[in-house]
């Protein structure tokens, strides 16, 4: 009398995710989507800062839409609040949010994280556009479908999987940017080239000043290069259970400094730049050619890092132990074994990991 | 300069669906699902009237679990609130919850949306377990993939789409359920039966008093068949964007009357019968045999339905207008072409559906 069913049911995307990218993209998207856009309304969720720089970059899509309203949240991670994401649902119902509506994220990472999960979440999903203004969020957080808000407990603890319509990367908004914000972002794309591509890599080598100096001829290959290459991991692995972990190299360790540290204090390049070192260190433990590791490590070395404060080990191993990539099987290492190749690695005794890590931890600092 | 890339990104489900149904279910699924839940965490929502009556039945699960909590939630639909949910991300966030961690919905259509709402959001989505308690939940609510929270401006407004690794529906659970419960769950078996399926649908003509009466050798073959034909609609249309607005038929007008009445007074499945009712009217205009309009009626009407209150068309038509169904094309209403067979309409006159609203309440109510 018992009878199992299996329900073969493929939830797919409603559209593939389109990515613009370079000088012009905002424009070229506006006029490309003219007949999807036009009776559509648009809702713009930015930071006040954003606003302020680069508001005026919105008419473009003002121009082609039904209408436009814009959104301002506090910058940076205060605004990835379940405050935040009530009074923003709350507002787009009353102004007439429907599921043909769309949202589009104006802003950093923190605003797309915001911004996604609240587009995935109203009305079981309405359409999302991401129009990153950092260089972190244009080849890194922008794409791959992660949204979040933070709770007490965890940052990023509530969020989705839930990919947007288009990213629209358009390199004229970085000229606005602080050197640190450009490092943060140049982090990343060092992690991409690291464990991905040896190519991206050798062309960072090349032209990492110039990048840090903000030189678009420089920065578009580079954005472009870094979104492709996340786009075919992503593609592989959308849920982020196998395959795709391999983005999170220098994230084991990067993540625990964020959270002994406390939100703001260091970019998440910043700490991602830190966990890289110290993963290298562990890899060349794990069999990494020295040689490799000191061509990244002097890499990484070129991006203008703050000195890392003193921090406890026993703390660090501690966050990371609860971080959400660690599971019941463990704490899990993305190692280089090559330049532009990295593997998840388990087998990492944790008695190792903390004495390692101490000792990194007493070269890097003055006092542990 | 400007390049645009296509990023192919399907967002697959980690796992197809896997429905267990008919006597013995629960036990036959923990026996089957054996190794994977062997050390798995479970935190089972539930509602205290449930816990009471069907408490002991997770004994199944909590043998071969790693470890089994209970958290208890109010009945119905005040547990589906932001405040609620925030309340239990956290609760399991300290209580341990990983990304390895599965949600044990264990209740009704309320129980259900919440639990699913917080699974699909925590750590971007932990393993769902529904187990319905209900026969409205057995058949509809728990299939399909819609999670959902309240908020003041609206009903269900904020919510995701997301599948449950299985749905375990226990007919033996039904023998609780007060005979309102049951004639709101047969509710959406009619609808089913109507719009889908005419076997079905004779069915439920021979079987409706024994199945309201709670028969489990009436009821079993008829939730199978529920769940197989919803199942089906479901797969070919995940996100509800076309052929599977279908199972809308008598929402349009039924939750607008559940929010112009304020929830709780109708049965969700009570509510939606008079949808049926006032939407057979119209397929009629538009071209419905009279007869087969008779037929249904006359099935919907052996339910025990309360008395339609007095209700003012005017605030039925705004509230429909505001559903979220309804997008920038209008009203879609789902009309019966045949027994068994429906079709969406957008071509019905705002005030020919207006009149006929009026004309309906007055036939159904004292005064209007």
């Amino acid at each position: 009398m018992v009878r199992a069913r299996r329900l073969e049911v493929l939830p797919g995307p409603r559209l593939p995710t389109l990515v613009w990218t370079g000088r012009g993209a905002l424009e070229a998207y506006a006029r490309s989507d003219d007949s999807w856009l036009r009776d559509r309304s648009l809702f713009v969720v930015t930071d006040r800062r954003v606003a302020r720089l680069h508001g005026e970059r919105l008419e473009a899509l003002r121009q082609r839409a039904a209408k436009l309203r814009l959104y301002r949240v506090a910058s940076g991670e205060t605004a990835k609040s379940l405050q935040v994401a009530e009074r923003l649902w709350r507002r787009l119902l009353r102004d007439g949010a429907r599921r043909d509506s769309c949202l589009v994220a104006f802003g950093g990472g923190s605003v797309g994280d915001l911004a996604g999960f609240v587009a995935s979440t109203l009305l079981r999903g309405i359409t999302l556009l991401q129009l990153p203004t950092t260089l972190l969020a244009q080849v890194d957080a922008a794409l791959g479908g992660k949204t979040a808000i933070d709770l007490p407990e965890a940052k990023n603890c509530v969020g989705t999987f839930y990919h947007p319509r288009a990213v629209i990367a358009e390199p004229a908004l970085l000229g606005t940017l602080a050197r640190r914000e450009m490092a943060s972002g140049l982090a990343e794309v060092i992690k991409i080239g690291a464990v991905l591509d040896a190519r991206l890599f050798r062309r960072l080598e090349r032209g990492l000043d110039a990048a840090l100096g903000g030189d678009t001829e420089t920065l578009s290959p580079v954005i472009s290069a870094a979104q492709a290459l996340k786009m075919t991991v992503v593609g592989s692995d959308p849920f982020e259970s196998d395959s795709r972990r391999v983005l999170n190299f220098g994230h084991t360790l990067g993540h625990a400094i964020e959270t002994v540290l406390g939100y703001g204090r260091f970019r998440h390049g910043e700490a991602v730049a830190y966990g890289m070192l110290f993963a290298l260190r562990l890899a060349v433990l794990r069999g990494l050619d020295p040689a490799v590791e000191r061509r990244i490590t002097m890499l990484i070395r070129r991006l203008p890092l703050p000195p890392l404060p003193p921090m406890s080990a026993a703390r660090l191993i501690a966050a990371i132990s609860r971080d959400k990539k660690s599971d019941r099987g463990g704490v899990v290492w993305v190692l280089p074994t090559a330049l532009g190749v990295a593997r998840m690695d388990r087998e990492v005794e944790p008695v190792l990991a903390k004495r390692e890590l101490a000792a990194f931890l007493h070269s890097e600092t003055i006092a542990v």
